[in-house]
């Protein structure tokens, strides 16, 4: 099995495999040897290999966890070294670029690549980060195309499985648009949120702050390079979901202005049942139940 | 010492003063007999009182925790039946309202009401969600007004720090713009996030969703009434402030329609810096150091 990009993605899913016992030899490529002898060091690969045709050499499942803005330079090179059985996955948080790169690039052996996404992360990024239970139920999203030869899907949905997570598949398009909406406008806002205050008011602005602010904005932290990849690889996607937010804002801007009661009260209880539906939220640090949580 | 509203964070005063060993006998005021036996059996409160009169009889300093919307009323008949020497405080989420309110109805004990704002809540509400170290650590914002007595707001301050808070003195102009931007703002568009997601996407936003959302939207699980409250009290703030946040929005928006990679890193990396310098933030759940935060 090979590894190329031995990050936060990379490094936990080859110590979520390691621990399952589902793999060999697990190799990771980078192009940075001391991040490798690192990554050997802290045990989640057991060979760093900075050429890519030493790192998939023998390999029967290539897992392409680079960020998005460096997928189509590997998949270009990769293309020609893949050996005949093996499966090539990735992690990307968008689907429909990666998809069109692999058919450019991957030639005959498009049949044998299965997109995937697992949904995880954390704010941070880096091998350090890792950790072997960072897919535990979590969702990994499959994107098979027409052409995906079943045998493969089979394979890296096992893979997944392996690591904890749950594999569920839909087409490229369903998950670049519902993932924008959950995931990448989400992280837009907290990054805008942040620039705004920062701008608008400066420290004061963080100093005077609840926890509120904090848990709002701490995807606000993630990786730029991450984030900028995404907004190039999913534009189209993000910006429909953004502009179906700023409707959203527009009509309580407008409730706002009409001091329309019954409006603000509407739209946020509505918010507060869907949310709660699906999340009750315990205070953090708190051991008391929810109970009292409509009370006044 | 009398507590008007024993909920969050009236009953929280409560317990925090209890606590520090700072007060003779709490009275609870409420309309609701029921909730004051409950809140008398959590041993938050002394004594319960429904009618007003007999709650602040004798009472050397009374605190306003009734939701925004409730003031006006509150203050209305609180206005005769203040004792001379009584202090009075709130802790509104917006002060000019309340201030204004003040004005008009508290006649010649204004001098002895002193504007106070606790930065301090979670999304839950209720006295049985109360905690006697929910303001330690936390501001107090504190807005006196040209008028009010300094030895009112000594009192004041004496009170808020004896329950483990920092205060900090600002006009009330000054607040309700700063918390227009650092609280109000966030939670609308918390809201909103929600209310979208659940409009276009349904159960399956949530259902996908990994913890920045969780945490991003924490706080939409806020009560609905008191952030109307807010709205209203607040909302020519309120609007300015999404304006700005709007104007961030379409700047974003344009580097996403236009691939401005440059712009993109730019815009993220310094809303990353930002929140960094306040809050480094470790994963939830893990141990490792942020050391890797910017490795790739």
């Amino acid at each position: 099995m090979t590894i190329i990009g031995v990050g936060l993605i990379g490094g936990s899913l080859a110590r979520a495999l390691r621990r399952a016992g589902v793999v060999g030899e697990i190799v990771g490529h980078g192009r940075d040897p001391d991040h490798l002898v690192r990554a050997v060091d802290l045990g989640v690969i057991d060979r760093g290999e900075t050429r890519l045709e030493d790192a998939v050499e023998g390999s029967d499942l290539i897992v392409l966890a680079v960020p998005l803005g460096a997928m189509a330079g590997l998949l270009r090179v990769l293309g020609p070294l893949v050996g005949p059985d093996a499966v090539v996955t990735d992690v990307g948080s968008a689907k429909a670029s990666v998809v069109a790169e692999a058919r450019r690039l991957l030639g005959r052996h498009l049949s044998r690549f299965v997109p995937a996404h697992p949904i995880a992360g954390t704010e941070q990024s880096g091998v350090e980060a890792s950790r072997d239970d960072l897919f535990v139920d979590h969702d990994c999203i499959l994107t098979p195309l027409a052409e995906t030869d079943p045998e493969a899907v089979a394979r890296v949905v096992a893979v997944w499985r392996a690591a904890g997570a749950r594999t569920v598949e839909m087409s490229v398009e369903h998950h670049d648009r519902l993932l924008a909406a959950t995931s990448h406008l989400p992280h837009l806002l907290a990054f805008s949120l942040v620039a705004y205050l920062a701008d608008r008011h400066g420290d004061e602005a963080f100093e005077f702050a609840a926890g509120g602010l904090r848990d709002l904005t701490r995807i606000a932290s993630s990786d730029a390079r991450m984030w900028t990849d995404i907004c190039l690889a999913n534009g189209a996607a993000i910006r429909e979901s953004l502009a179906g937010y700023r409707a959203v804002l527009d009509r309580v801007d407008r409730l706002v202005a009409e001091s329309d009661e019954a409006g603000l009260m509407r739209t946020f209880s509505e918010a507060k049942s869907a949310r709660d539906r699906f999340w009750s939220a315990p205070a953090p640090g708190s051991t008391l139940s929810s109970g009292g949580k409509h009370e006044r």
